[in-house]
């Protein structure tokens, strides 16, 4: 949250940052922003603030973003292709380096500069320095898909299908259920 | 979750679901599940489980989606298209009623049966039923497009762009920040 919210006003051209300016778009208190950033090492001046650039640095070293990281998607239907079109995901330094489908349509054509490849050669990702994978495929499909990511040696799973997934320990999964989060909306309104 | 995994079960046709089974899937402790189910006044069968449709029903019921509920789709670029043809919006009784967009491109054409209006009438939601509403538009056009949807009534917002939405108390906001839950997944792996 931080990373993203810095990355925002770097963006907008901000050189330093406040940790009240922070508290009050993340709608935390600003001690607190100020004992994380202690124990990130980054310490404010009076006054001025944070710097930015020092920030971003420093958070993304903790979050083990410092290179740029690629991640293979699987599934290049509606959701998967406007994920591998998202601008978003540079913020955090990931390219897409690799696009799955199942599809005889869609195998073989172009999502950006990107080649969709048939699934069935997931293992191939063993050979290529990609440890991440997101995964765009019907609920149906995804058990099926996580077990060849897996077995191809993927460490780190974001799972947009609306199920759980069952893996080894090591892999860690983090899943996205988009028609949940509206269907909790209800209940607050 | 409970609905999402208990749906999932009943679109695969089984009547009866014990709380061990659920346990499993949603990585959680049995009697967890049962205590939970209980607050809900369900209560399951030794050896049979619990009624798949009656747990549907209650768990509906709890979260007001007893009937269908209207959201309005603000942004119908690439994401917001997948949005409004995403299927699984319907376990939870979404109907995507209303699709708004900036682009002279957009406006006019239909996405499924919904036709896209100028987002400079979005004010006229206060005039319709529908009092939910899906953000699928940049981060830099957010807060604004926010601050119309509550002038027109609107009561909850999953928002999809990557920032911080300032809304009155009385408006829930949801934030879902696909980007960001990928950038966590190298710090796992």
């Amino acid at each position: 949250m931080y990373l993203r919210a810095i990355a925002f006003l770097h963006r907008k051209g901000r050189q330093y940052v406040s940790s009240s300016d922070l508290a009050r778009q993340l709608h935390l208190k600003s001690p607190q922003i100020r004992k994380d950033f202690s124990y990130f090492g980054a310490f404010g001046v009076k006054g001025t603030g944070y710097h930015v650039e020092t920030l971003i640095a420093r958070i993304r070293r903790i979050l083990k973003l410092e290179s740029r990281q690629k991640a293979a998607l699987v599934g290049a239907g509606k959701l998967g292709k406007a994920l591998a079109e998202y601008p978003g995901f540079d913020v955090y330094g990931f390219d897409i380096a690799a696009i799955y489908d199942v599809s005889p349509d869609k195998i073989g054509k172009r999502i950006g500069s990107v080649k969709v490849q048939d699934v069935a050669g997931l293992a191939g990702l063993r050979d290529s320095d990609i440890r991440l994978a997101i995964l765009a495929v019907p609920a149906h499909a995804a058990q099926r898909v996580a077990d060849s990511l897996v077995g191809a040696g993927i460490r780190g799973i974001l799972n947009l299908a609306p199920c759980y997934l069952a893996v080894p320990k090591r892999v860690k999964v983090i899943t996205i259920d988009i028609a949940m989060e509206l269907g909790i909306l209800p209940y607050y309104v």
